[in-house]
C-alpha cells in the first residue's frame, strides 16, 4: 500500500485528505470518500457513512495510523471497493506532506557521508557515531511535501539537499530490540533534509546540534510505501538537480540498519504512530560532498527505488527582520568548593 | 488566568480536560463543564451546549489555544459563570502536562549556568552563545506533568534536575522582532528539564546536541500563568530537593530576554500555538553546578514566583533491553578532486 495526503478544496477551504496512491494509474484514491461509499453500499445511512469515514480517515495521517490494524484493514477494503468517483488523477493533485509527525528524528547511519562531511571540515568522525546510532531532532512543524517550493532562509548562502530514506512509525513501542522494530513501522518515504550549510556549520559550534540550518523546511514524500512492498536491504537512492544526476547510493551501505535506528529511538522512551526517523544522508548524497551548491530556483529530485520520486524547487532568498546583537561576557564561575 | 490540564475518568476511560486553576481556592474549574452549563443558561439545548463546549475546550490545550481570542474570551466567560458543579478540589485532581506541545525547544539564556557547566568540563563557553540565543529541540511526546513520577532511564548514573522558565506560544508568528514577540505568547510555566548527565555528556561528543540524556521525560506545570498576571523581569526561581533548598535564582539574570528567545525561534520559520520554548537553566539551578546528584525516590520541587510550584518524584532505575554493538570504521574519504 502507498499512503499520502493531498489538499482538497471545499466549502470550508483547503483541507488535507488521506489518500492511497496508485502510481501505475497516475491517480490517488481519496480514502475518506471511498470508505464513505463502501459503507453506504453495506447499508449505512449517508450520514452514518460520512461520520465513520471521517473518524477512520481524518486529515492527519498520524491520527489515522493511530487506529493500527483497524486503519490498515479499512484502507485495504476502501481501495478494493473504490470506483471512479473517489479517484483523483495526479494532474489534479495538490500534494502535501504524507504525514504530520508528532516528533521527527534524523540519524546519521551512512558512514560514507560522515567521513566525507568531516573530511571537508578537516576533522575525523567522532567515535560515538560508531558506538551509537545517534540522532538530532528536526522541526516536526515545518514539514513540506512533494512539489512544495522550499523557502531559502534569510541570511543563508550555501544551500544544499540531503538524500535520505525515512521510516514512519505505525504503532507505539518502547525499549524495542532490533528484531522487534519493524513490527512497529508503517513504511518508508523519501526525505530531503534541505540544509543551509553556512548557518548549520556556525550554529553547531555551540554543541546543541543543527537547528536554523535545517528547520526552515524538511520535505517528505511523495508517499509512504508500506514495508510489505519492499526489500529494504538494497534500494537504489538517486538525486538529480535540474535533471542532472548528482548522487547515487544504496540502502545496502547503511552502517546502522533501519531496525537499529528504530530500536535506539525507542530506548528509554517511546516511538509513536506518525513519528519519522530519517536515516541520515547516503554517501555522496549531498552537494557538500561534491563541492556543489544549489541556486535559487533549482529543481531537486530525490528517488528511492520502489518508494518514489520526491521533487521540489528551491525558492528565492528571503530577508530576515531582526538580527540578534552580541552579548557581553560577564559571569564568573561560581561553582562551590568541592567537598 | 491560570490554565492547565487534568485527567478525569468516564465511560471512555481517563481523558485530559482543560482547566482554569484557582490556587487561592485550591481548586480547578473544568472549562468544558463550565462552558456547557453557561451555554445552556444562555438557551442552548443540552446537546448543542455539549457539542460547542467540546469544540471550544478539547483535551488538547494546543488545539484549544489555536482558537486565539475565541478561546480566551470563552474561557473567561466560563470561569465567570462557573458554579460549584464544575469545581474540582486539588485533593481530587490528577494533573497532567498543561500543554501537549507540537514542538518544544530549549534555549540556554542564563550565562551563569553556561559558565559553570563548561567550567566543570574544563572548557570555556563557546562564543556562539553570546552571538545567538541558540537552542536544541526536546521530545514533545514524552512531556510529563505535576506530580508525575519521572522515569530513571536504564544505564544512567548521574541524574539531575534543571530549573527553567518556559514560554507557551499562543498564536502563529514568523520572523518576529523582539518587540512583537510577547503578542504571540500565551503565558509561562515552570519546566524541569530532568537530565541524565553521564548519558548527555557522552552523546554530545557527536555534535548533535542532547537527546537520550533528556528525552526520557521533561516536566511542565503545574499550570500556565498568562502574561497579564506577571512581570517577567524579576521572578524568583527556586529548587528544593526533599524539602531542602538547593537552587535560587531570578529571571533578572537572563542574558537573552524571553522576547529575544521567541523572536529567534520564529526566525526563518514559524512559532505555533502550544509550542514551548524553555529558557535554559538559571545559574546554579541544577546539581551539576553544585556537585550534587539526585537519588532514586528524590522529590524535586521547582518554584517560580507568581507561576507555581512543580513537584515530581524520581523513579527507580530501569533496565534497557538492547545495547548497540560498536561498528567498525571502514569508509575512506571519497570527496572528488576540487576543480
Amino acid at each position: 500500500m502507498k499512503l499520502s495526503r493531498i489538499l482538497r478544496d471545499g466549502p470550508d477551504g483547503m483541507q488535507p485528505r488521506t489518500v492511497a496512491v496508485i502510481p501505475e494509474d497516475e491517480a490517488v484514491i481519496d480514502l475518506r470518500s471511498a470508505e464513505r461509499v463502501r459503507l453506504q453500499h453495506k447499508g449505512a445511512s449517508a450520514e452514518a457513512a460520512r461520520r465513520m469515514a471521517a473518524a477512520l480517515f481524518p486529515g492527519s495521517l498520524t491520527e489515522a495510523v493511530g487506529a493500527g490494524e483497524v486503519f490498515t484493514a479499512h484502507a485495504a477494503s476502501a481501495i478494493e471497493a473504490s470506483d471512479e468517483d473517489s479517484l483523483v488523477p495526479f494532474s489534479e493533485v495538490r500534494w502535501t506532506a504524507p504525514v504530520d509527525p508528532p516528533v521527527m528524528l534524523d540519524a546519521s547511519a551512512f558512514e560514507q557521508h560522515l567521513v566525507n562531511a568531516h573530511a571537508r571540515g578537516k576533522r575525523t568522525v567522532p567515535d560515538l557515531f560508531y558506538e551509537l546510532p545517534v540522532y538530532y531532532k528536526m522541526n516536526s512543524v515545518t514539514v513540506l511535501g512533494h512539489e512544495d517550493v522550499v523557502p531559502w532562509p534569510g541570511g543563508a548562502h550555501f544551500m544544499d539537499y540531503e538524500l535520505e530514506i525515512a521510516i514512519v512509525i505505525g504503532s507505539t513501542g518502547a525499549n524495542l530490540r532490533p528484531e522487534e522494530a519493524l513490527r512497529h513501522v508503517l513504511g518508508v518515504t523519501v526525505m530531503n533534509d534541505f540544509s543551509a550549510r553556512d548557518v548549520q556549520a556556525r550554529e553547531m559550534t555551540a554543541g546543541f546540534g543543527p537547528a536554523k540550518g535545517k528547520d526552515f523546511g524538511t520535505v517528505l514524500g511523495p508517499w509512504i510505501t508500506t514495508l510489505d512492498e519492499l526489500d529494504l536491504d538494497d534500494l537504489t537512492m538517486l538525486a538529480r538537480v535540474n535533471g542532472e544526476e548528482w548522487s547515487r547510493g544504496s540502502t545496502s551501505t547503511l552502517t546502522w540498519s533501519l531496525e537499529e535506528l528504530v530500536a535506539y529511538a525507542s530506548r528509554n522512551e517511546v516511538v509513536v504512530p506518525g513519528q519519522v526517523i530519517g536515516s541520515g544522508t547516503v554517501g555522496l548524497g549531498c552537494g557538500l560532498e561534491l563541492y556543489r551548491k544549489l541556486s535559487p530556483g533549482d529543481e531537486v529530485e530525490l528517488e528511492i527505488e520502489g518508494v518514489g520520486v520526491l521533487r521540489n524547487r528551491l525558492g528565492e532568498p528571503s530577508q530576515t527582520r531582526w538580527d540578534p546583537q552580541v552579548k557581553e561576557r560577564k559571569a564568573e564561575v561560581t561553582l562551590p568548593t568541592r567537598e
